[in-house]
C-alpha cells in the first residue's frame, strides 16, 4: 500500500550516485536526519513512521522497467545502470522507536553505509518521516488535551493525496487517537474505523425520520444519526421519537453527530433531549473544522461532547503545513562533514542523543554528543537494521502506541500548551562543540 | 502509480451504501463537487486532477481480499458484499477541463449516477481532485509572476508522501512550471525532470573543487554546480578556475544553483564573478525556501537569477494547505435536494457554470444557474464520461498544459496579486434563487 518504488526519489540522487560510482567512491557514510526548529506553535514532536522507512529500505531496488526508463533520460551511462541492477540497501540504522518525543538537532534516523546506498534513499526517507512525525506531532496535542474523549481522524478526503491519508490515520492512532474514518488504514494497519453517515443520505431521504429509521435497520450495530443536516434540536427530538420502536427491534441508539454550527451550545441542547427521553447513554459526537485550538476551547466550555472527529486541519498540519527537517552527510570515509551554508550549518560527526528526567519521571533536559563519547542520561538512538537487515522485529503499532503514550507522559506542562511552549533544554556536549570548531579551523587553513 | 483501491475511503460510504442496499434505494442521484470559499490568500482556483479521478472511476471495483476483511470487520451484511461484488461506476461525469480558472460556489465535477454509486465515490474523489487543485493553484501564481524564469517543482521530501510528491509535480507542471525533480513523476507523467547535487556530494569530497570536478566528469551534460556548501562566492571562484579544464574536455558549465544566505545579493555578486570571466552562458539557479512571496520580492529586485526550485512551501501549499471544498448531494430521483446546516447551506439542484469575457478576452463575471436554464455566456462543465465510459479520450497532460497557460492569461490583474486580490464576480441565476427559497418555503411546511 505504502510505494517502494526507487523512483520516488530526485534526480540529483541519481546524477550524485553516477559521480560516486564514476570515482569508485565507497567508502562508508553517516547521514542524519534532523528538524531544524519547531514550528512556532509546536513545543515538542512525536517521532513516527519507522516501520515504512524500514520496509522501504528492505524493499528497495530497482527494477528493470524502471532501468530502462532512465536509460531514456539520456542521463546515465549504461554502465552505471547495470550496477543500478544489484542496488540495494546494505547499510546500518539507528533511530529513535516510534513514539519518542523529541527536539530540534536531534537525530531521529542515523543510516550508516556505503556513500551511495547512504545518500540515494535521502529523499524518500525524509517524505516518509517527515509526514508521519509530522501528523503524530500535531495529533498528540489534542490527546493530551482531552485523553478521555474519543478522537477520531476524519481527514481523508483532504489529506493530501491517498498515501498521506492512510499514514495520517496510522501517525494519529500512533500518538493516542481512537481510530480513523479510513477504512484502507483500517485494513492495512489494525487501526479501529468509525463512520456511519453522511449529511447526502438523509437528503436522500424525504424526511430526517425516514432516514433515521433505514440506516438503523440496516446498520443494527452502529446507530450513530447525524443530527444537523436542517436543523440540529429538531433532529435530535426525531432521534428521540424514533428511539422506542429501535428499541422494540433490539436496536440501540448509539449517539449522535453534530457538524456544524456552534458545537458547544448545539450539544448542551441536544444532551439535554437526549436525557430527558431518557437517552442517557446515546454519546454525542461532534465533527466539523475541530483541531486542537477549537477542541481546547469545546473543553475548557465543558461541553458534553465525547468524541470528535478531527479531519483537515489534522492530516494537513494546518498550523504548520511542514516540519524543517533534514538528512546531512556527517561523516565520511572515516572523517566528520560539516555543512556551513548560511543559516543551514550542521553539526558534524556521528552522533547519540541523551535524556535526563526529572524526579516525576518528566523530560528535564536532552544532550546532543558524538556517538562515542560518554554521556550522563539515557541515550535514545536505537540499533535498528544491522547490515541491511533488521536487528530484531519492529514493534507492533499497538506497542508504539502505548510507547508513545509514555511518552506523552513525559512532556512536562510547558511544553503542552497550545502556543508559546517553554524552551526544552538541548545542550550540544564539549566533545561536539570541540569538534565543531577544530573543523571551522581546519576549513579555514585548508 | 495512483492507488485506485476501493477501501480508500470513509467508512461511512459503505455505511450508507448498506442503507441505501437494503431499502432499494437504486434512484440517479446528482452530487456536486465545489469548494465554498476561497483562502485568504487566493484571488481564483485551478481545476485540475481529473485524469486520475477517471482512472479511479473507471478501475474501482472490490478485491475478493477487501470482501474478505470488510465481513471480518463485523459491520455488513454478507448478502450487501456479494452485491459489492460487481459494484462499479457506470455513471455520468460533468467536469471543469483540467486547467479551468474557478471560483467559489462554480460546481468543477458533477457525478450523475445510481446513488450507491454516486455517494460511494466522494472520498477519493475529493482527495484525489482537492489535492491537485490545491497544488495547480498555488503553482499558478508563481507562474503568473515569472513567466519567463525556469520553475521547477523541488518538494517531494516534504510533500506529504509519495503520492502528493508525484500529484504535486503534476499539477504544477500543469499549471506551467518547467518541470519537477521527482524522477517517479517523470516516468509516469511524462515530465521534465531536473537535478544535479546536493551538499552531501561537496561533503563526501577533500574540497570543492574535487566536487565539482568529480561531478562534471560523470555528468559531463548536467554540469550545474552546487556553490554554497561554505562560501558562496568563493565556490563561484573555483567553478571559475575549473572552466577551463572542463573546456578543454568538451564540458560546458551550465550553470551554478544558490541555495541559502540572500539570493538576489549572492547571485549578483556570482554573477558578476562568473561574467568576469567569460561564463556569459552559465545559468544561476537559486533554491532554498522560496515561494511566490519570496520569488515576487527577488523579481523585483530583479536579481539576475534565471530559474528557481520551488519545494516545500508550494508541495504543502504553505499559506494555504487546503481548500474548503466538498461534494455535496444535489438532486436525487428527480428532485432537487439542499443541504441546509448552518454556514455550509448549499445551493440546490443540477447546476451548470456560464462565464462572460470582456473585450480583451479577460474573465469578467461568471453566472452559476440550473443545468436546464439558458445563461449568457460560454458553459464551463464539459460531459467527461456517459454510462461509465469516456465521452472522448481525455487530453494528453501537454494539452491540459497549454488549455491551462490560455486560461491563466485571461486572469484579470486584480485577481493575479498575491494578497489582497478583488473578488470575482460569481452570481446565481433568478432560476437558481426561486427554486433555493421555494424548496425553504417547502421544508418549513413540511
Amino acid at each position: 500500500m505504502i510505494a517502494t518504488d526507487a523512483l520516488l526519489t530526485d534526480l540529483y540522487q541519481l546524477t550524485m550516485l553516477q559521480g560516486y560510482y564514476a570515482q569508485h567512491m565507497e567508502g562508508s557514510a553517516v547521514f542524519e536526519l534532523f528538524v531544524r526548529r519547531l514550528p512556532a506553535c509546536r513545543g515538542f514532536l512525536v517521532a513516527a513512521g519507522l516501520e515504512q522507512a524500514i520496509d522501504y529500505l528492505q524493499n528497495l531496488q530497482f527494477t528493470s522497467a524502471e532501468l530502462e526508463w532512465l536509460q531514456g533520460t539520456g542521463f546515465f551511462k549504461t554502465e552505471f545502470l547495470q550496477w543500478l541492477e544489484n542496488f540495494r540497501f546494505t547499510g546500518d540504522v539507528h533511530a529513535l522507536p516510534e513514539g519518542s518525543v523529541f527536539f530540534p538537532n536531534e537525530p531521529i534516523l542515523r543510516v550508516t553505509a556505503p556513500i551511495a546506498e547512504a545518500q540515494f534513499v535521502e529523499s524518500r526517507l525524509i517524505n516518509i518521516l517527515h509526514f508521519q512525525t509530522l501528523i503524530a506531532s500535531k495529533a498528540a496535542r489534542s490527546v493530551l488535551l482531552a485523553p478521555d474523549k474519543k478522537l477520531v481522524e476524519f481527514g481523508f478526503r483532504r489529506a493530501h493525496g491517498g498515501e498521506a491519508g492512510l499514514l495520517a490515520a496510522r501517525a494519529s492512532y500512533l500518538s493516542g487517537f481512537s481510530g480513523t474514518a479510513t477504512v484502507a488504514a483500517g485494513r492495512h494497519f489494525g487501526i479501529p474505523v468509525f463512520g456511519t453517515m453522511a449529511h447526502s443520505f438523509i437528503q436522500a431521504h424525504l424526511n430526517e425520520s425516514e432516514a433515521f429509521e433505514h440506516f438503523a435497520l440496516a446498520n443494527p450495530g452502529n446507530v450513530v444519526l447525524l443530527i444537523d443536516t436542517y436543523d440540529t434540536e429538531a433532529g435530535a427530538q426525531k432521534v428521540v421519537e424514533l428511539a422506542p420502536k429501535l428499541a422494540a427491534l433490539g436496536i440501540p441508539i448509539k449517539g449522535v453527530r453534530l457538524d456544524s454550527g456552534d458545537l458547544a451550545a448545539h450539544a448542551r441542547r441536544v444532551r439535554a433531549i437526549l436525557d430527558a427521553a431518557g437517552l442517557t447513554d446515546a454519546t454525542i459526537f461532534a465533527s466539523g473544522n475541530i483541531d486542537e485550538y477549537s477542541l481546547e476551547q469545546l473543553i475548557l466550555e465543558h461541553a458534553p461532547i465525547d468524541g470528535f472527529g478531527i479531519g483537515t486541519h489534522l492530516d494537513t498540519s494546518e498550523d504548520a503545513p511542514y516540519l524543517d527537517c533534514a538528512y546531512k552527510l556527517q561523516e565520511y570515509a572515516g572523517m566528520p562533514r560539516r555543512k556551513r551554508s548560511e543559516g543551514k550549518a550542521t553539526w558534524p560527526g556521528t552522533k547519540q542523543v541523551y535524556r535526563r528526567f526529572d524526579v516525576d519521571g518528566k523530560l528535564a533536559g536532552d544532550t546532543v554528543t558524538l556517538a562515542d563519547a560518554s554521556c550522563e542520561g539515557k541515550p535514545l538512538l536505537k540499533a535498528i537494521m544491522q547490515e541491511g537487515k533488521l536487528v530484531e522485529p519492529l514493534p507492533a503499532l499497538e506497542q508504539s502506541r502505548a510507547y508513545a503514550k509514555e511518552q506523552l507522559s513525559r512532556v512536562p506542562d510547558g511544553l503542552r500548551v497550545l502556543k508559546h511552549a517553554s524552551v526544552y533544554p538541548v545542550h550540544f556536549s564539549p566533545e561536539l562543540r570541540e569538534l565543531t570548531e577544530r573543523m571551522d579551523i581546519d576549513a579555514e587553513l585548508r
